[in-house]
């Protein structure tokens, strides 16, 4: 008997945040052609935008809490465009845009508190293709932004 | 009766200009499993390339603005593509770099110039997920770049 | 009689290298939905990394040879996943990240590396869109991130 993703998720002790408003003129998902685009998901810990930069004023660590609560957010997306997370077939690709100053070189290691939480709510089915890039600024503030496509069952 | 995208386009005013080619070695669409993908498309306002960044010598309107002329010029790229704007299904995906300095942070309303443009072209078929991220430069010293990913009908 | 990918990496005298392994928590590839999502490969030449920054310590040359690699590694990926290049259909999209100065704006010409060598490689069916963009840093200092989306023969 297979686990459901809610199972997993109440097993790991994880509460999904409500899912945000886009901050501007645009929609949160898209489901085209059997995928779900959702768009750039931003941080919020505890209701607070994580804001700043790696390699400034926001550590290793922050920047990879700030990845798992834009991971968190896009399943709360996924959640509300698909009405059950078990709906998921795949998630197939993560875009990772970290703010970053030009000497800080660990976008994969911050990126990966998005890919590992992906993996804690979906398991096999959440391991996913990525990029991970350094940006000089992003909306708000933010130190992270994470996007998606994921495959959705039909 | 539904109203064509070339009628909504006479209403609004709105003159597409004619397809860039692009700047380099790469295709401006290719068709492929139902979507269309667009290349990422630089902003020409009269004929001119708008340069600069946001934040330094590019006002936030002026971006918007140059974000406009991006949507302009995917529409005129789908367009080439498809023949008829009517045989776009769904605008599914654009992302959105806004060339920035690392202290500003208006990149959803930068982006919205390009977000509202498909919603003015398209109606409700013109709403999309998005992702919108400050870089430090862009080809040609753009101001803006807006690439694409939309549903073709079959 | 058609000539097989394979023949045309042979008479170029091209040799994949050997698929990188991720530097984090996710995977090179995911097939979903007749495509195959490719995650964000770096440049290695003679088994380096190519690092550093074009505008700074990384001239315009450098940063083309480093945009070929990372196409020939998105290549290697490509094999390990299906098996044969002649599965390849059609490169749809690349998106090329050139880690650039503020004021270095020949990312076309960088990224042209990887766009020349997807034809090189796969003649028509290796023409694609693309997006090119600057960056301030990339994983590992590298100085060319190129990720891509590759329609799979079914």
């Amino acid at each position: 008997m297979s686990i459901t993703v809610e199972q997993r998720l109440a097993d790991a002790g994880i509460t999904l945040p409500e899912a945000a408003a886009p901050v501007a003129s645009y929609q949160p998902t898209v489901e085209a052609g059997g995928m779900l685009y959702i768009s750039g998901q931003l941080p919020f810990v505890d209701g607070e935008l994580v804001t700043g930069k790696l390699g400034e004023n926001v550590s290793e660590e922050a920047g990879h809490k700030a990845a798992e609560a834009c991971a968190l957010m896009l399943a709360a997306q996924m959640k509300r465009a698909l009405g059950s997370l078990d709906r998921v077939e795949r998630v197939v690709k993560l875009g990772a845009f970290v703010a970053s100053t030009a000497d800080f070189t660990g976008q994969p290691k911050v990126a990966n508190g998005a890919s590992d939480m992906m993996e804690t709510i979906f398991g096999e089915v959440g391991r996913h293709a990525r990029s991970a890039v350094g940006v000089p600024v992003l909306p708000l503030d933010a130190a992270v932004e994470v996007d998606a496509v994921v495959q959705v069952k039909s």
